[in-house]
């Protein structure tokens, strides 16, 4: 008699000692940047009511999900059998659940309120390189504070100095990838004064959207069938109004450059300061990770403002994401400004392994081994200051300050082997001028007034205040221990004064 | 216009960050427990084609799963329409994944192999306390490897202290907990020399097994109409033929106790001298922590030999599990020894908050932030020995060496504080003469060649070699630069030793 064999349902994977530790390895990269960044670890259920999905993505995503149902419901089955769906779908996607837990305590949540979530999610559709049935996901979502153009700016900068802070970590810099951004806001103005008419605009975007995939004839036929004009479509085409590096230069003459004049809105200009306070800005086309490109415009119908994903040469985009400011009041909640990305191990799993940034043996299982982020913060940043001139160069410097505490300093040892890899023991290592990452924080609060700024700090439990006193000091306060220094920090010295505290060296 | 609201499925969990940071808590205690016990992660599909359940639980387990499909095929859907079950399920266990996966590379896996996993499961069945429909769980399983009484025993009390040490690391201890231990094969000796007929005995131990569900009056009505006598039928309503706590002296008096006389295949002789080398064994009934309970069968109809239920008062059992010997076979793999157990993340949390044992706020936070057990074993214990008497006596040295690394040594601080917490920063402290709990393993080659278990250690990626001389004495070799002591280290000293050398402490 022939022994039975089983086989794992196509589209998923049977993961090995050590295939599961390279996924623990992704893991790892993915929670230690988002503790480092101030979110929040959430989770909910693997499958919920189908309609859930539909609120937010349409009727259509129920053709894409896997559908599911208990058995022991006779009406419910009964149903399905009489052609209904099934009640329950496992997740193809984290958001919606999301939306619903924010709905349900909007009230009592902190504001903003930033979570992060990573588990597997579920596509019915058919396997490809880069596209598995069940696979692993990584969100991160900013949800409610303050709603102005400028505090959307530097949540939306929040979100996508996240995600650049952990490819930076496995060892992806703006060679390998870069980051694609572009605002539906400014998409629609420019369009607008482009010519097209207003019932136009969605069918545009959507055409802009499936542009790499239709090709140029198909786009321009089904263009002209909505009757857009040939002169705006060849714009398109071309990819304008611009497809530009965000660099410091680009800061400067923000109004000179095609960018600058498309920013009918004013949007992107709040949001390029933004990218900038938080690092993001290089200062040339060859070291920016960044680029603004209107062709981005992501097909799903909830994104309202900036959107962005994550694109490494021959591959399906590592990650995507956007502002969908509509979203929590869909679900039942208050109007909430909110913007979120999310990233697939698969795709980040072939390009770390097609670039050597898999470590193997030791090295994986010594990297995972190491300490995780710190989940109380770290270093909680106040902005002080005993003339306005100071205050203003003090509030000025929290954010950028932030910015380089999470993603700490390399050590000149680790910059000067050329072979060296991101999981190296030495890359942060003190003796050579290396600061490890740290969680990092600021206060969302508006308030100047430094006790109860400290009063913040403390109920989120960091470890170390950083008062910054001007443009170039800073006074360290150990929280723990209620001890403040007597003498001020200046910043070049301030990386190695704390982890010397924080014993992360 | 109502706003819409969205429930989460009944039985399933939304968890807020507070909540999350409990569950990670709880498979930070899992994970750092398996790994220092040398197990491996796995994972595998969280839906597989569902005859794969029925293949190790029979039909019926199909009732109890939450169905799947993908919709996308239409033969499938018209067969479900036409009252057939869904192709896939919701995974209510993860056994029958391990099996396929053992069974599909059995010929190039390690003998033992040690594999430990940590999901979520599903199950379509009404919330109660202490059961949801879905629900985190942890698997340890050992498999293959030599099939002899003796290393089948080891094998068992090896399963076993690993359980214990979780719960021991969780702060629970054997005024909390205890595990109740049983022998399939010695249950069935008893049963066969106390008057039972062999084809009585599958009803018997069926009877046993719901003894507690359905009352004394139905398990003697129910055992009288298969023709089972009234006197056995008392014995076993009494417990007998026994209910035993494993102490030190049972080891000592084997013979003489009613345990001992029911022992007719040996197999508990065995599992005791097991357990003893395995530290598991207390002076006496009040600091034992396993006691023989043949009124432990466990329905499942797969187990072959040991079986064991750890309990605690007034809840549902915290984990089970034993020996499964038929089950790989089952599966399409060759013959394989096998035991492993499972515990699940709902009644462990329930026990540890009933008891004040889960830490809250910054406790909590700094738990889950300090280093997780080294994927790397710290330590490889190896015997030597000059003379056949210190050869035997090394021998005899290396299970209790390994069981006290693995578990480390509390401090002095620690135990005088009588407010201790598990998750106090000074539980090791060395200061206080406090040993951090390692990552220990030893061969499982039978080679007494000290050069090819050290290539074994090497093999294995250890990083320090513990070569024991005699019963009193090692010598430490460090595998990361290759240097050995030029001289010896007594027992006692060892611990810090080697922490020092690890940087543990």
């Amino acid at each position: 008699m022939a022994k039975p064999t089983f086989q794992s349902p196509s589209g998923t994977r049977d993961l090995y000692p050590a295939d599961l530790l390279r996924r623990r390895y992704i893991e790892k990269l993915w929670r230690d940047t988002s503790i480092r960044h101030g979110f929040e670890e959430i989770d909910g259920p693997t499958f919920e009511h189908a309609d859930l999905y539909a609120v937010k993505s349409g009727e259509g995503i129920l053709s894409e999900v896997f559908q599911v149902f208990s058995g022991k419901d006779e009406a419910e089955v009964s149903r399905i059998r009489g052609g209904a769906n099934a009640p329950y779908a496992l997740r193809p996607e984290f958001t919606p659940t999301l939306a619903r837990m924010y709905a349900a305590k909007a009230g009592s949540l902190a504001k903003p309120t930033k979570w992060f979530w990573q588990q597997n999610c579920f596509r019915a559709e058919k396997q490809q390189r880069g596209r598995l049935r069940e696979f692993g996901q990584w969100n991160c979502d900013i949800l409610g504070g303050e709603n102005d153009p400028e505090s959307r700016a530097r949540v939306d900068a929040d979100c996508i100095a996240c995600v650049v802070e952990a490819l930076w970590s496995a060892g992806l810099d703006q060679r390998a990838v870069s980051v694609a951004i572009n605002d539906r806001q400014m998409l629609k103005g420019w369009l607008l004064t482009s010519g097209a008419k207003q019932e136009q605009v969605p069918t545009i975007i959507e055409l802009v959207d499936r542009l790499s995939k239709i090709g140029p004839v198909a786009f321009l036929e089904e263009g002209q069938s909505h009757g857009i004009s040939n002169e705006l479509l060849t714009v398109l085409l071309a990819r304008r109004p611009t497809k530009e590096h965000l660099t410091k230069r680009i800061q400067e003459n923000f109004e000179s450059v095609p960018l600058g004049q498309a920013d009918t809105t004013g949007t992107v200009k709040h949001f390029i300061d933004a990218m900038d306070s938080s690092g993001l800005l290089g200062e040339d086309p060859s070291t920016s990770w960044c680029m603004f490109d209107t062709s981005i415009v992501r097909g799903l119908a909830y994104y309202t403002g900036t959107v962005f994903e994550v694109l490494a040469d021959g591959e399906r985009a590592i990650a995507g994401g956007g502002r969908y400011d509509n979203l929590i009041e869909l679900f039942g909640g208050p109007p909430t400004p909110a913007v979120g990305f999310g990233m697939g191990d698969v795709v980040l799993s072939l390009v770390l392994q097609d670039r050597g940034l898999m470590p193997e043996g030791d090295a994986l299982m010594d990297a995972l081994s190491r300490p995780s982020a710190s989940y109380r913060p770290d270093v909680f940043v106040i902005p002080a200051g005993q003339t306005p001139a100071d205050q203003e160069a003090a509030s000025a410097k929290v954010r950028p300050l932030v910015a380089q505490l999470r993603r700490g300093v390399e050590s000149k040892a680790y910059q000067d082997n050329s072979a060296h890899k991101p999981w190296d023991a030495n890359r942060y290592d003190a003796a050579t001028g290396g600061v490890p990452p740290m969680h990092a924080r600021s206060s969302s609060k508006a308030s100047k007034n430094i006790g109860k700024l400290l009063q913040d700090a403390a109920a989120q439990k960091a470890k170390l205040a950083v008062i910054v006193e001007n443009a170039e000091e800073v006074t360290i306060k150990d929280l723990r221990t209620n001890t403040q220094d007597s003498s001020r920090t200046r910043l070049p010295d301030l990386g190695q004064a704390l982890a010397t505290r924080l014993m992360l060296v």
